[in-house]
């Protein structure tokens, strides 16, 4: 199963004391490696999504902000740093987090001695983001092995939260690595995620790395899978999660969480505590990251030759509207999977949650 | 707004008595007209999509058996050419209900008389399609005058049931159109309709050919609209409706008919009698066609330079299912809309159909 090595979305190069990266736009069809040298480099990865999903995209935050005050250690430099990288998503509350546990690190420290410290806590948030994931994998473990037990399992998820959303195993895809491993034979329902097609460039492809067995279907074909009683459980990530427990989430995910609740199909959303917005009282109050009509009217393959190229779909006069995430009610949500166990999606369930995180 | 001569799907060209078709596969990039040559042509272009949407296959299947019996008017060419038309597409039961219309037509007569006839028999579906997709545009209008007088309405459809899925007019756009040309401000949300994108090659393409306004959206962003207020209602075809009101349609429909509920936002069907399959007690008998998964792993779009090319999106050793349609439940659809005036889809609501539709 995974080692430290194995499987990882950002690895630290000690020789070159450089983050590098998968730059995940060039998935499934070239797997290269980038080096991070500059800030701007950083908010370039994060804005064009060569990383993406919202761990993930905060544990690269912080080591842009480690990576900007060995530069300039200054207060300025770490407020104008902050706001940059801050900047690159406005959905993805990690990112905010991860800045202010950086931030908090450093500021009562000598400008001298904030280089350090700023790598030290990145490298921390990236150890302690591995083994959040390995524990919702294991909680979520438990609730797969109470639905069929001794039978095959058809899960199905959206988008990507898999080892490359985060640095290792993945939050919806940890509990389906953890079923794999501990033998239960499990085959993932893959939906392509329009328009970014992540779950046909990053989820099958990371799942084909881990040996799980999985098959892409149109997003449009999820609820017609349900009603013929051909998915299990489905498991998603969540961008962002209000205070109410309503799971922000890559579009597509109400539909999703729809279809399950009308089929009677357990619909779980499985997140680090991080990705909770106390200060959000409901789903409502996210803002909704509009992104360019170029994702949904051309799009990016290979050729016969195997060179990528992007081609137009639609007509050229054509416009489009392009909402990256969607509201999903905690009403139609099962079960929240944490690292800290499993809870219900509700205002009482998260307060249960903060209880345990918090150590009260 | 629209003539006989004007924004239709398919024509009779009686220079050289062929059927001439706009070959759907090259839109919205290219538009051809393609003469229809043989029964094999006829065949070819039903299954390959070229020629698609319920009515639409019905009508050319018509002119394909008429076709047929030009050559070989024997009870045997009857037979043959009727199964292999029946053979092209397992899902649209309008494709059944023409060739027993042109069969039952020539059946009784010598066969020297039997190509005249279903040739006349073809011209005559074809004339009573335009018809009665006027007539469901007319009564589908008195349901969008309701919605919301005076103000201008967002209009959600779902893959292709407009003039090109039909002679003219369509199914599902005709309220569209007619509402757009009494002067009801009218925008469409043209969901792009994966895999094989009908939303924006085929319903954005036509809108804008009729000039009325449109804005294509990923299917998965469709619910989040109507949780934001931004979808008045939603209009869809069918290709085949159960005795009990189960519409089957486009893969995604059911989803959206699941938002919509959700969301308290109208889901309208519209489609001719024919559709309705009286045989059929409910959605679940209805076969769904599962297509080749090539439509999901690989796609057609044009490169800078203008030229047509089909890129692959998934990573080679990936497989994918493609079911083609799904069954919305009776119980989401708020009205079905056909030339016979607007029911409810249920049991009691299409009994009192057939009760108008015969005349009884």
């Amino acid at each position: 199963m995974f080692t430290t090595d194995d499987l990882c979305s950002l690895r630290w190069d000690a020789v070159s004391e450089r983050v590098e990266i998968i730059d995940q736009t060039l998935l499934p069809h070239t797997l290269r490696w980038c080096h991070l040298e500059s800030l701007q480099s950083y908010c370039h990865a994060i804005s064009t999504m060569q990383v993406r999903g919202a761990p993930l995209i905060g544990i690269t935050a912080a080591y842009g902000l480690a990576h900007a005050l060995a530069r300039d250690a200054s207060n300025e430099a770490l407020a104008l740093a902050s706001a940059t990288l801050l900047a690159t998503r406005p959905t993805a509350v990690n990112l905010r987090w991860a800045l202010d546990e950086v931030g908090n690190a450093v500021r009562e420290l000598a400008p001298s001695a904030r280089p350090r410290a700023a790598l030290e806590k990145a490298h921390a948030l990236r150890d302690e983001d591995i083994a959040n994931c390995e524990r919702i994998g294991d909680n979520g473990l438990q609730l797969l092995r109470a639905l069929k037990p001794g039978e095959p399992l058809n899960i199905m998820t959206h988008c990507n939260a898999g080892w490359l959303a985060t640095i290792q195993w993945g939050t919806a895809l940890a509990p389906v690595y953890k079923a794999h491993a501990s033998g239960i034979p499990v085959h993932v329902w893959v939906s392509e995620t329009r328009p970014r097609n992540q779950g046909t460039n990053l989820t099958a492809w990371e799942l084909q790395r881990a040996g799980v067995p999985c098959t892409i279907v149109t997003d449009n074909s999820c609820g017609q899978l349900m009603r013929q009683g051909r998915v299990d459980c489905v498991i998603v990530g969540s961008d962002r999660t209000a205070a109410n427990g309503d799971v922000c989430n890559k579009v597509g995910t109400y539909l999703k969480a729809l279809a399950a609740h009308a089929n009677g199909v357990p619909f779980y959303v499985a997140l680090p505590e991080s990705t909770i917005d106390w200060s959000c009282p409901g789903g409502d109050e996210i803002p909704i990251e509009e992104r360019d009509e170029s994702e949904i009217l051309s799009i990016a393959g290979v050729d016969a030759a195997g060179d990528l190229l992007e081609v137009n779909l639609a007509a050229s006069q054509s416009s489009a509207l392009n909402p990256a995430f969607d509201v999903t009610p905690a009403e139609l949500v099962g079960a929240l999977i944490t690292e800290y166990g499993n809870v219900e999606a509700s205002e009482k369930g998260l307060q249960h949650l903060r209880s345990i995180a918090t150590g009260a």
